[in-house]
């Protein structure tokens, strides 16, 4: 069983909309609206452990899950859903080992899904051409402790690829049709690629761009996800719900035979 | 840059209905109703390699994915599409060294996704009640070289899960709320359990015995993919969809606090 | 060419959030945030004109379709969209001469639409248990203009629907279930039930109740409506969208053949 | 109540797949390949009637709704839906005393639907370029017993529309873009323009072409409709679904106010 250790990152769960990300750290307190939370009396503790506010009010001391994460980083730059980031990672069909480049690193949620799927062995090449943006990401890559399976780098994909034989690249980016020949450059054959974006006619470029060059499976889906209400006498769909992040398009990279006549 | 070998599962692309899961066996020839490949001739090319039939036909020598062989394995027992699979494997949190229980095995689809997430120092426990389903399972799990990190079970998990202080329960049977308890009893604090139902009375059934134990954040959902049709004057939804695979219900382990007087 | 005439009911449309519903009164002003309206301008011009207020915003008067006196009824009693009445309305195949029960009357939106269909020659007949909805129906029906093709009833139908012989039974109420029984004696044969409900559970006791009737053709559907901003390079669904509002259940009444021996 | 009578055209129902559009007419047989009916016995019956098969196979004689003509309607040049037909009506506001136009005819399905909803004191103005198409509507639309209120021509609406002052302009056509200022012309002010296309390059240019015009109010949306399987313990969304049928622009006419000065 995993005991919650001083220094930890827990999630402090109340309520599905009230949940916070804190450093347990002895002698520190957490103060919320609802009382505050000795974190010194956490450790030791297993995972999940109930605990109460000083006004009496229960939280869960969950262990941080990458969708976790995912939600908890900075929203201004944040498209991407835990729905489009499962997707992704099962059409780029990394694991342990695998090489990827991602652009751009925006807050660095896909990036730690990435980290976190290709770790031990792999490595995630995340470019970000504001540094900004990239430094807030790498904060949150830090404080995952995903930092060894990434390497960040500020750059312009549009310009160029350095990395080679990768088995996939994946963007998330305002022109993702100019980055489509140093993409195929970047892959190794039958590599996967896949761009994210919120506008059709991104869309309509960059499969444009990818029948230009020799890609295969080239296709563009668009996930749409339903959260249900259930309870007795009150089952059904939610009422209001986020219906379109963006569409995700993929395509696998082959290598053109050379005619013997 | 890999090259293919001897003894390499290939999939071997037509077109996008047209793919077929070869094992390259110099001296064989595999035969389409658009001609034979000379399978020896693979041997050494690059994957995403262009090879020709005898009848001069295209197709392209791709590295299996996951979700290949996802849609390869037998469809009689199997609901579970690549969308609900990247949603499980995010929502499940699982990654390199995890443990995870699952049931039923059924053909092996989420078993060999499940494997490719926390291998290479993780364990999958999958149990199946069916023997035949069993052994079916067996060979897609074996040919995607991922048995290492499986250990397969026929019994019934509703009559108890021996692990305990695993990371994620997952389900993909028809009575997942007689597993609840001993979901419970196989979890470690703050894992996740997560259930896959294509009715809305197996949900309920489901949510009402979550709400009957120490499990939070209890959520339903279901996933719609829908296909984009992308070309000149045609970019449009697909016609035709799946319109509903099944409800994806998670939840996570809390652990009740001992009240101190 | 329809000209606004003194007492109309205009619609003042300023953008698609911000419209409003104002009587056409010589002398009098409408008065907004962003100026007034001489109202009794707009006597003698056409409909659809632009008018300025007093601080020089344009304005323009539309004559108001039911679609636009749904949208514009109390909100608080109200869960019917434009999506769900239309599809209503061809369900239940009513036109002019239609004779139909409806239950409860809530806002009248439903009314409305009802009315508007089988004027001049037909008839609703609805039912409210609570006066004080019936009340606010009442004014909205009757600044329509359709009162003459309404008969308002205050009533509790699950004990019995005075009318016979009808071609539709619509309800809109907690209990469908319970007036099933009742709308089949009111119907004519070959007459359409319809129940519009937001949860499961009510679905299932009222496709229970019609299957223990002579009713044929019981389906039960939900439409999803999406909105599309369309613009140069912005073009995508929109984000939030409304994801549920009810279930559409419809049925057909059909009558035994007495078996001949 | 309304009884079956000589020469009416009935819907006879086996199931849902399988109903069929018969013409009353004593001493013929409708032969299905369950047995034969007895057309004749059914006169003086109610609509509704339970009929038996020389086969003993139960049969059920409905009266055709507009919807049921719809769905009968020859599919080849038919793509619109009873879902979007229903909305249709609703946004272009049309009632018993309106004028329609409508391109192309088709197959008539959406005529009828007009028609019907117009009667008996509008009138529906319906173009149609292929000649063939023509004779097939013209068939349905005299069988509905529509055609009084139906006016057809054959011509090309993106050379003009010949009536003014309608309240309604809709189509169903390969260039609605091409017919944006006609319908203008030839609507009233605050009358209603909607578009039907398939495609989303249609609507952009249809939307590009509506934005260069006095109209207000231009949106976009398209409907989903899922049909749910509701029995005991069984009851979900159906598997396949029709995805896409098409997109809904909807606008309305403005005149613009001659400045004072």
């Amino acid at each position: 069983m995993t005991l919650i250790a001083e220094g930890d990152e827990l999630l402090l769960y109340m309520d599905r909309k009230r949940t916070y990300k804190v450093k347990v750290e002895a002698g520190k307190q957490f103060h919320t609206h609802r009382g505050f939370i000795e974190m010194g009396d956490l450790v030791g503790q297993p995972y999940g452990i109930t605990v109460r506010s000083s006004l009496g009010v229960r939280f869960y001391a969950l262990k941080p899950l990458i969708r976790d994460r995912v939600m908890k980083t900075d929203r201004h730059t944040q498209v991407l859903y835990p729905k489009d980031i499962g997707y992704i990672l099962l059409q780029l069909g990394v694991s342990s080992g695998s090489r990827v480049v991602e652009a751009g690193t925006g807050s660095g949620a896909l990036t730690m899904a990435l980290a976190e799927a290709v770790r031990p062995e792999g490595k995630v090449y995340t470019y970000e051409i504001v540094e900004k943006h990239m430094r807030t990401a790498a904060g949150n890559i830090e404080r995952a402790g995903l930092m060894p399976y990434v390497e960040m780098k500020v750059g312009d994909v549009t310009q160029g690829i350095p990395e080679s034989d990768v088995d996939a690249v994946v963007l998330d980016m305002a022109t993702p049709w100019l980055v489509v020949g140093h993409a195929w450059d970047a892959l190794s054959g039958s590599g996967v690629f896949l761009s994210f974006s919120p506008t059709i006619e991104q869309v309509m470029k960059t499969v444009e761009a990818l029948r230009g060059r020799p890609f295969i499976e080239v296709e563009t889906v668009e996930l749409i996800l339903r959260r249900i209400t259930v309870a007795p006498d009150k089952t059904r769909p939610e009422t209001i719900m986020v219906g379109h992040s963006g569409y995700l398009t993929t395509a696998r990279k082959v290598v053109e035979l050379i005619e013997e006549d």
